[in-house]
C-alpha cells in the first residue's frame, strides 16, 4: 500500500501496527524510530521492521506515512523533531488516547503538503513495550479518525484503507466529541479502577494479603484496568482533563445519591438502579462488544488454576 | 455425608449446592423449598432434588443439614418460619454475603440443641434463578464461616468437609471482619460498577449508542458486575450499611484528591498511584485469583465476533 512507512514509537501500539504491516504486507519498507536505544535494540531483535533508528527525523525522511505512537503528553516534541523531514504529500497519523490536545500540539508544525489526519485505535491491553504487541490487536476495534477542517478526502480513504487492512473498523469525528465520549468510555473506568486499588491498598482494618486472597469476588475486575501503563494514563489524565473532570463531576454526584440511598435505607432507589444498569450489558453483548460466559466470562480459563 | 439435606432458596447459589450435592454423593435426600411455585415447579423441571415445596417448614423436618440461600433480606423471615421445625443437633447455615446482619435476624429464632453456623462462599455469576447454578461454582473458591461463640467444633468441621467435597477451601473469621472485607473486596466494586454505568446512562453528550459500541475501551469491564442481581445486592447495601459506608467515604476521599491532581495538572502524583496499583495485580496473578491473558483476557473468546 505505501512504499515507506514510519513508525516513531514502538511500543504495545507501534510494535502491533509493525506486526500488522508485515502481516497484511502493506508497505515495501518499515522504518522503525524509538527515543532509547534499549527498546530500539528489542525492537531489532524481534525483527519488527527493515531500518532502524533512535533519529525520528531520520526515519521519517521519504516516508509516505508516518505513525507517531507516543505517549500524548510527547506530541509536541516528536513534531518538532520530524517536521523539517517530512516529504510533501506524505499522510502524518497518531495514535494518541486523547485529540484535542494531540492536535494542538502537532498542528502548527505540520508543514503545508503533508496530510495530519490525527487517529486514535481503540485497542489496548494492560501491557506496554514492543514485546507486547501482536497483529491481532486492531481486528474488530474501531480506529477514530478526528479530521481537521479542509483535511483532503483521498488522503483520508488511503489511511482508511490502511488501518481497514489492519483489521479496524473506521469512524470519524470531531475531536472535541472524541475526547468526551472517550472521557466516559475509558479514561473514566481507568481513574476510577485505579481509586479503588488505590483505596483497597491503603487500608489498615483488612490487610492487603485478604484483599488479594478474597479478589475474585468483584475487585479483581478493576486490577487489570489498574495495572495500565502509568506514563501513558498520567499523560491521558494531563491531556483531556476538562472532559475527564466533568465526567467526574457527574460520577461524583452519582455516587453522593448512592450513598445517600444507602445512609437512609432507600432499597427502592437502589433496587430501580440496579435494574437499569443491567439493561447496557445486554446491548453491550447484543452489540458483539462483550462474551456472555459466565462467571464474568473467566470459567474456563480458571478452572486449571486448582492446586 | 448426610441423611437429609434441606434448601431453602434455590436460585444461583441453592441450585448450584443442588448440582454439588448430586455430583458429589453428599445427601441421601434432597428437600428443595423456595417462596414461588414458579421457581419451585422450574426446580423440579431440572431435577434438582427429590421432593419439592414451597413451605420451608416441611422442607427441613427431619434434616440433618439445612442450608438457606434466600436475599439476606429475608434472613429473618425464613428464620422464623422454619425455627419450629429444626430437628435437635441438626445443622442450620446460610449463604449470605453480609454476616452480621443475618446473625442478628436469624440467631434469636434458632432452638437450643440447633447448631447455627453463618457461613458464605465467595463464588457468584452476574446471573441468578435455578437455571443459572452449576456444580462447579464452588469449586477453588473460598467459603467463610463466621462461627458464634460456643460453636460446636465438630459440627463446624462437619459442615467444612461438605463444602470441601462441594470444591471449596474454608476459611474462618469473625462476623464484623467478614463484614469490612467484603465490602471492600466485592460490595464497594459491585456499588461503583453501578454507580459508573448509571452515569454513562445519563449523559446526554454522548449518546447510549456509543457507550456501548465503544465500550470495550474500558467500560465494559464494570458492566458485567453492574449486571448482578438487583435484589441481592439492594439487600446486601441495607445490611452491611456501616463498613459500606465507611468504604464508600475512604474512596471518595482518594477520588477527591486524584481529582485535585488532574485539576492541577500534578503528573507526579498521579504517576505515583498509577504505578503502585499494579503490584496489586501481579500479587493477585501470582495468588492464582486470576488470569494473565492479556487484552483484559478476553482475546480468544473475541476473535469469532467479528462480522
Ligand atoms: N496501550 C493502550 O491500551 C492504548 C490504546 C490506544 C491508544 N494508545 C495510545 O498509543 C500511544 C502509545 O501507547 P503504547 O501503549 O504503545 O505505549 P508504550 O508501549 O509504553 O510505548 C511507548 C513508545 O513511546 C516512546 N516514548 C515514551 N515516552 C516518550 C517521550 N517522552 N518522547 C518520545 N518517545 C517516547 C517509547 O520509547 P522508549 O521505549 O524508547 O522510551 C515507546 O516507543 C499513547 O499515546 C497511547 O495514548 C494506547
Ligand atoms: N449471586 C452471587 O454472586 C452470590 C454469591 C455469594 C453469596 N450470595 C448470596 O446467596 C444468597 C442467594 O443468592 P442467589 O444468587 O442464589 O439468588 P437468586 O438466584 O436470586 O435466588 C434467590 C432465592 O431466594 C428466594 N427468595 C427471594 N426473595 C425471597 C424472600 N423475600 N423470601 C424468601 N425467599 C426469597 C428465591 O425464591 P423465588 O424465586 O421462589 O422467589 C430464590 O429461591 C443471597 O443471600 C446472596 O447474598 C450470592
Amino acid at each position: 500500500m505505501f512504499e515507506k512507512v514510519a513508525l516513531v514509537g514502538i511500543g504495545l501500539i507501534g510494535s502491533s501496527l509493525a506486526r500488522a504491516i508485515r502481516q497484511n504486507h502493506l508497505a515495501g519498507h518499515v522504518a522503525i524510530s524509538t527515543r532509547s536505544p534499549e527498546t530500539l535494540k528489542r525492537a531489532e531483535q524481534l525483527g519488527l521492521g527493515d531500518s532502524y533508528t533512535t533519529d525520528a527525523a531520520e526515519a521519517v525522511r521519504d516516508a509516505d506515512l508516518v505513525i507517531v505512537s507516543v505517549p500524548v503528553g510527547a506530541s509536541e516534541a516528536v513534531a518538532k523533531q520530524i517536521a523539517p523531514a517530512l516529504k510533501p504529500g506524505a499522510i502524518l497519523t497518531d495514535v494518541g488516547s486523547t485529540k484535542l490536545s494531540v492536535i494542538a500540539q502537532m498542528q502548527p508544525h505540520v508543514p503545508a503538503g503533508v496530510h495530519f489526519i490525527p487517529g486514535h485505535p481503540l485497542a489496548g491491553t494492560e501491557d506496554s513495550g514492543p514485546d507486547s504487541g501482536f497483529a491481532d490487536l486492531f481486528r474488530n476495534r474501531w480506529c477514530i479518525f478526528t479530521p481537521l477542517p479542509g483535511t483532503d478526502p483521498a488522503a483520508l480513504e488511503r489511511l482508511s484503507e490502511f488501518w481497514r487492512r489492519c483489521g479496524a473498523n473506521i469512524d470519524t469525528m470531531d475531536a472535541d466529541h472524541h475526547d468526551r465520549t472517550l472521557a466516559i468510555v475509558s479514561h473514566l473506568p481507568h481513574i476510577i479502577a485505579y481509586n479503588i486499588v488505590g483505596t483497597a491498598d491503603d487500608l489498615q482494618t483488612v490487610t492487603k494479603q485478604e484483599v488479594i486472597k478474597y479478589s475474585a469476588s468483584g475487585f479483581r475486575d478493576f486490577t487489570r484496568l489498574a495495572a495500565s501503563d502509568p506514563t501513558m494514563w498520567r499523560d491521558v489524565c494531563l491531556h483531556n482533563k476538562d472532559a475527564i473532570l466533568e465526567m467526574l463531576a457527574r460520577f461524583s454526584e452519582d455516587l453522593a445519591s448512592l450513598q445517600r440511598a444507602i445512609r437512609w435505607g432507600d432499597g427502592e432507589k437502589l433496587f430501580d438502579l440496579f435494574t437499569r444498569t443491567r439493561a447496557i450489558r445486554r446491548s453491550i453483548i447484543e452489540a458483539g462488544q462483550d462474551i456472555d460466559a459466565p462467571n464474568f466470562g473467566r470459567q474456563v480459563a480458571e478452572q486449571p488454576a486448582k492446586p
